[in-house]
């Protein structure tokens, strides 16, 4: 960890592309590897995402931008990938370069599909890649305010605390504040879990249910979440710091989230199927409602949102129903 | 506490005519004291409020209807208080007849100013009512949604947790579910505190921060009210129950709350005086700030919101400044 650790950033959405714009204020050279080649041409071009956050300007001095993800992690140190979690495998299948000794940030907020783990686990397990050398970038942050450069808080985890503390310092700027913390596991699944919490806001909220209803749902979801997080890993942390709770609170109170819309196409009457079909996209959330359920039932911490939300998804129950059993367990 | 326990409800605004509905769903009469002379004869011929939640039509057979605070009190067992904390004091010199064996419920959420005291403890001190018979009603709710039976959670607590069961009861319904507790001070320095809460939000709206700062704020929030109620009254509880966080979220994330509107006003720029003269109405929270500032100059705990808010409220400080310090105290 020094100077010349070289840092990139993976993935062509805009989340990824705040992240360049953050590492932006204060490194002269960023690695960015994104899958376009024609966003990649345009950026150079025009010096703007045609796709995401066009309105975030970048010196394309700083950036050397690359459509080859082999060349991104052959020449770069650290690696943060900020790929949906949905593409990631498939992204990750292109990789002929090594990740040994690479240090791998997840800035992504979900489970991988085919192995239905978190993203640092799926790293862990797939690469071989030491958890000192795993770390989570997380929020609360909606990338368009990022854009817009409206202050923001990232925590930085990792287990090595300098890792943090490095990658902390080349995220930091006017607008950004950062915090670092050791807990990788906890602040991933948190990043995970929201998303459900959404997906029940905006399921609630398709149903006529109110504001009244929506605060008691995250008030016991933010209980919910530090019961589940304590079956996975069990330490000292604060489910009320930022990274927990105002993440859940940025997701499950914007109108934006594609997990809450997603929710909220379900509580007006859509199916599963046709709710996804009309967004043209799967909601991150969708997937991690499937993990979570499934690992809770090895641990069995009481997840009743958690077990609404998978019993309407996966189970074909109906939303109207499912949400009238869980009011009597919520309080 | 039985059948025969009569219950009356003191007050004309929208709080109070939600409660009244609430408890119309169960109770054959309920008593009813409202100052305006006006709005009991506009009630008894058109049965609804006709300042207030005028949607809500009540059965007026079962309510007595009186512009007499007195006779309310002499002849009603149980009396819950929903005036507004900045006018509960003139109204009770009013009153002549005995508070002696009453039950009393607060459902005010805030400082009585002329006594610096959150309402329970201004009933025990000034009118010598023992704890046993001294309750708290909390939301999160807004009276609005009661009116348009959207299910709400309220939380009745009470020492005497046979009152609070009792009273409980009485409010239960299809649209409200209720949950008892004994953390009376707690529950109260909640619905207060999170209205200076509320007023933050809504400077930091008003000087331009965006969802990301709203949700560190409100996570600092609730860490901050911990703090301030633990060095008020120790005791276990969970900070993240419905009657604090969840009446935090529903206030904070309100646009229609008023101490929100005040903190925006004054975030875009209005002096504290001309937001006030402009909303024709003090935001309970102006209280609440300096009343919560100053029992903390005592206990000491670490409150840099309410601090802030204090500043600028009471100190004539700059709200850009102000809250510009106040970021790096966040985490």
């Amino acid at each position: 960890m020094n100077k010349q650790t070289k840092i990139a950033v993976l993935g062509g959405g805009s989340w990824a592309t705040a992240i360049v714009k953050m590492l932006s204020e204060n490194l002269a050279t960023i690695g960015w590897y994104m899958r376009s080649a024609y966003a990649v041409e345009h950026l150079k071009r025009n010096k703007h995402n045609p796709n995401y956050l066009s309105s975030a300007e970048f010196n394309t001095e700083q950036l050397d931008l690359s459509d080859d993800m082999n060349y991104i992690v052959e020449n770069y140190d650290l690696l943060i990938f900020a790929i949906p979690s949905a593409f990631l495998n498939s992204e990750l299948e292109k990789l002929t370069a090594s990740l040994k000794d690479k240090i791998i940030f997840s800035a992504i907020k979900g489970i991988v599909p085919e192995t239905g783990l978190i993203v640092g686990e799926h790293f862990h397990q797939t690469f071989d890649i030491p958890y000192e050398n795993i770390g989570v970038l997380t929020g609360p942050c909606h990338a368009e305010e990022v854009a817009m450069e409206r202050l923001s808080y990232l925590t930085i985890a990792c287990q090595d605390q300098e890792k943090a503390q490095f990658l902390s310092k080349c995220i930091a700027s006017r607008y950004i504040k950062t915090k670092i913390s050791d807990d990788i596991v906890g602040t991933e699944y948190a990043a995970m879990l929201k998303n459900i919490y959404a997906i029940a806001a905006g399921i609630a909220h398709g149903l006529g249910y109110g504001d009244n209803f929506q605060a008691v749902l995250m008030s016991n979801g933010i209980r919910e979440m530090k019961r589940f997080i304590k079956k996975v890993h069990k330490m000292k942390r604060n489910i009320n710091d930022s990274a927990y709770l105002g993440d859940l609170l940025v997701t499950g109170y914007s109108t934006f989230s594609r997990n809450r819309m997603f929710g909220n196409m379900i509580g007006k009457g859509y199916t599963v199927k046709s709710a996804m079909l009309e967004m043209s996209m799967v909601a991150e959330g969708y997937y991690a409602t499937k993990s979570a359920f499934e690992i809770n039932q090895k641990n069995g911490a009481k997840t009743p949102i958690i077990e609404a939300v998978y019993n309407v998804l996966y189970d074909k129950k109906e939303a109207k129903d499912e949400f009238l059993k869980l009011t009597d367990k919520l309080n």
